[in-house]
């Protein structure tokens, strides 16, 4: 789905863009390349042109730019690594594409008191460099290497959420330019406050959809004293999950557990060169004191060896641990290789733990239903998973089985009580699900939306069902 | 403060009492004794008397009540078991006081999932006493035995917090009902979810403002193993502080971490007979499995003894862990009793664990300028204190001068980086903050406020300055 912005308001659009290229000069881009870059994220085929792209430096700047777009209600889309999944960054109605690139600065960090400020252009690989050597490090981890405040905007997680929380909990407070161009701090630095309604937790999430986040003050954590790395493999699916739930349920608190299963196992073979059989998996991470972590290994080798897991296979040194986890992260690029010039919907099921077993296994005998290749990975700890499916946009019978399979499986997770989207956000593609995970609650969204951007200027066409053909 | 209601709209205030009347029955009371018991919490001389107390049994009543009021323009405060601390359950504007004593059903139980749902009048007592043998339990302690719908809509916390956060942290949806009597679902089972607005958050917090929370989805905990309790005393208040924030450097991750300073200590000594000496006192609680927890007391001893801290005195058995977290709890009621009929007034403090002992000896310089008896008490481990300061109502110079560390201390606590409120929200007795801690971020929460309860029928007067004139 491509959209071109409407020819209406031109005027207005028209005098926006000369203010914006006599302000910004060589930082407000017209080039049809750079537009086409910015026109969508990974993930789904949806795009939208922006009619510019601007790199804002400061605050004040992004609050002009805001204030201007408002003024004469032209489109809003913030931009950030352009690694979302949703269809986020999509300009679906044209206007500005709001690059914050630029916003790479940490700004303070300190040990004492276990935070820091950044600029939500800063990416989350750019923040632990950063902090190497400082004894802390910031765990939320995607895979992709986003922008800290492109995290904040989709509520992202990844693998260590289990342990350390997504990014709900590992923020404390930002900086926001609401689209009347105020700019606004919210939260504190301390590490819990009741002290009014919880702005905070409003933008994160809000997928530039309320205004613009600019600043993000985060929690840090302690870097563990030992941190082992292991892969158990399973005969097959339900004593994977079994493990995993009978583990939590012992209280053993895992850095990471991500679960592949076979057909991720074989992609994740080829393309990683990994020397495991093609069999699900558990890819293990233990963080805490030396005694701890021996303690927690040794209740999860019991549980495993119950549900008929091989031996835990360690990562005998930092090397072969990053091996093992660059081989996770690239699980979508070893499905993307696995399917010959085919694309991949992505699907972000979440789940509570206690269904989690049922889910899944209720979705692997839908994708062999289908009949379509479509490996299992998932933050299993979270109850969260997502599948790879491939597809021929080309061949219309298998795109309209891919999107009955990733529809069935968000469906599938609100039946059992969970969300369709556990850390991918909503955008456009999932808005879909809005109404039937959030029934009237879509509404009351709805009414936040208007009271915080009445022009409706901010990332128009996503999130809200109700106002979706709003924008310019 | 004692405020009645405006003479205005009594005919849509009597009409909305005949309603009420016929249709609640016994439900409904006008009795001036009941209705004097609802017109204050505790903690600050805030009052308002409503026009009359009813209480409902469902979410449909809740709906129903809401929907009559709020076409009436007839104000609703909600009230729990009326613990709160800065005026929240108040009816400053007159109207319905909604005792929700009555949703008092833990309505479903997942050991699996470790979740349950409540009804917002279930107290945390009430929920640990039906959880007891299941291996689980609810850690949010605030010390008074406040409903779950409370220490939700004031995003309380407590003891318990350093380990295992607060109602923010352990709050996974709800069930809430807006002014015009919508039925809203928040949230889900999931533990974690990126889809759409963070409504749960949003409302968790919002004091009644918004809405009423009728139903609330829990996060459990599993049991520790073991739990080990502890006292240790110090030289003077530098050093108890000094020990928490290196501990907290360490990696510890004790349950609780809480600070009495000598006042504080002279009260709980008198008051619970308690053998200890009048000096500064960390209380500590460990939880783990014993390896764990051994080894964080044998790393706190020693960062303790580095600070001249007594060797640590254990509680021996599960009663003496009682009696030493009773006594605790009995704090405020210790400085009451120290007071010989004086009223307390409480501050609530909170800041990034770096500045706590900046702050805190600020605030104990501040204390013995002013000659009042304020004694401190702490969760540390958040950074977040509380004084609790004596003064005779009737003297109005010690009043003031009372009112006047408080607001210091709030005041402090903002320079510092912090919250003036970390666990006891605003009510209308903090409103005074607001514009000095969330400057603009005020605006977005009034414009969010008048976006979902348009005519203002929800808790008047409490917490948006901008719009403390408004209510019936």
């Amino acid at each position: 789905m491509t959209t071109s912005p409407s020819p209406s308001c031109s005027t207005s659009l028209d005098e926006t863009l000369a203010v914006l290229l006599a302000r910004f000069g060589a930082r407000a881009v017209l080039n049809r390349t750079v537009r086409e870059q910015h026109s969508h994220g990974e993930g789904v085929p949806v795009s939208g042109m922006p009619d510019i792209v601007v790199f804002p430096e400061n605050n004040e700047e992004v609050a002009a730019i805001l204030a201007l777009c408002n003024a004469n209600g032209v489109p809003v889309t913030p931009f950030g690594a352009g690694s979302s999944l949703e269809g986020q960054v999509a300009a679906l109605a044209g206007g500005v594409s709001l690059d914050m690139a630029r916003f790479d600065h940490v700004l303070a960090i300190s040990p004492e008191a276990m935070d820091c400020r950044v600029q939500a252009g800063v990416t989350r690989e750019a923040l632990n460099a950063h902090l190497r050597g400082s004894g802390l490090f910031f765990p939320v981890d995607p895979g992709a290497d986003a922008t800290i405040g492109g995290m904040a905007s989709t509520r992202a997680s990844g693998t260590n959420a289990v342990r350390y929380g997504t990014m709900r909990e590992n923020i404390l407070g930002l900086t926001v330019v609401t689209p009347q161009g105020d700019i606004v701090r919210t939260g504190s630095r301390a590490r819990k406050s009741s002290a009014g309604l919880d702005l905070t937790h409003l933008y994160v999430g809000s997928e530039g959809t309320l205004g613009v986040i600019t600043e993000i003050q985060l929690r840090l954590h302690g870097v563990p004293d030992q941190i082992s790395a292991a892969v158990c493999q399973f005969p097959d699916l339900a004593s994977a999950i079994g493990t995993v739930v009978a583990s939590l349920q012992s209280g053993v608190r895992p850095a990471r557990i991500e679960l592949l299963d076979a057909a991720q196992m074989r992609a994740c073979i080829l393309y990683s060169k990994l020397d495991y059989a093609q069999a699900p998996a558990l890819f293990l991470e233990f963080h805490g004191t030396p005694a701890a972590v021996a303690e927690e290994i040794a209740l999860m080798r019991d549980i495993a060896d119950e549900y008929g897991g091989t031996a835990f296979d360690f990562a005998s040194s930092p090397e072969e641990r990053s091996r093992l986890w660059k081989a996770r992260h690239n699980s979508y690029h070893a499905v993307m290789a696995l399917g010959s010039g085919r694309s991949i919907m992505g699907t972000d099921a979440c789940v509570p733990i206690s269904e989690l077993a049922d889910c899944l296994l209720e979705t692997a005998a839908d994708i062999e239903e289908t009949g379509l290749v479509a490996p299992i990975v998932g933050h299993v700890g979270d109850g969260n998973f997502h599948l790879g499916i491939l597809f021929d946009p080309a061949d219309a019978d298998e795109a309209a089985r891919a999107e009955g399979l990733a529809f069935r499986t968000a469906r599938r997770a609100l039946a059992h009580g969970g969300t369709c989207s556990g850390e991918h956000g909503i955008g456009s593609h999932k808005m879909v699900h809005m109404e039937a995970e959030h029934g009237e609650g879509v509404r009351l969204m709805e009414r936040i939306k208007r009271a915080l951007d009445p022009a409706g200027i901010m990332n128009p066409g996503k999130m809200y069902p109700g106002l979706a053909g709003s924008g310019r």
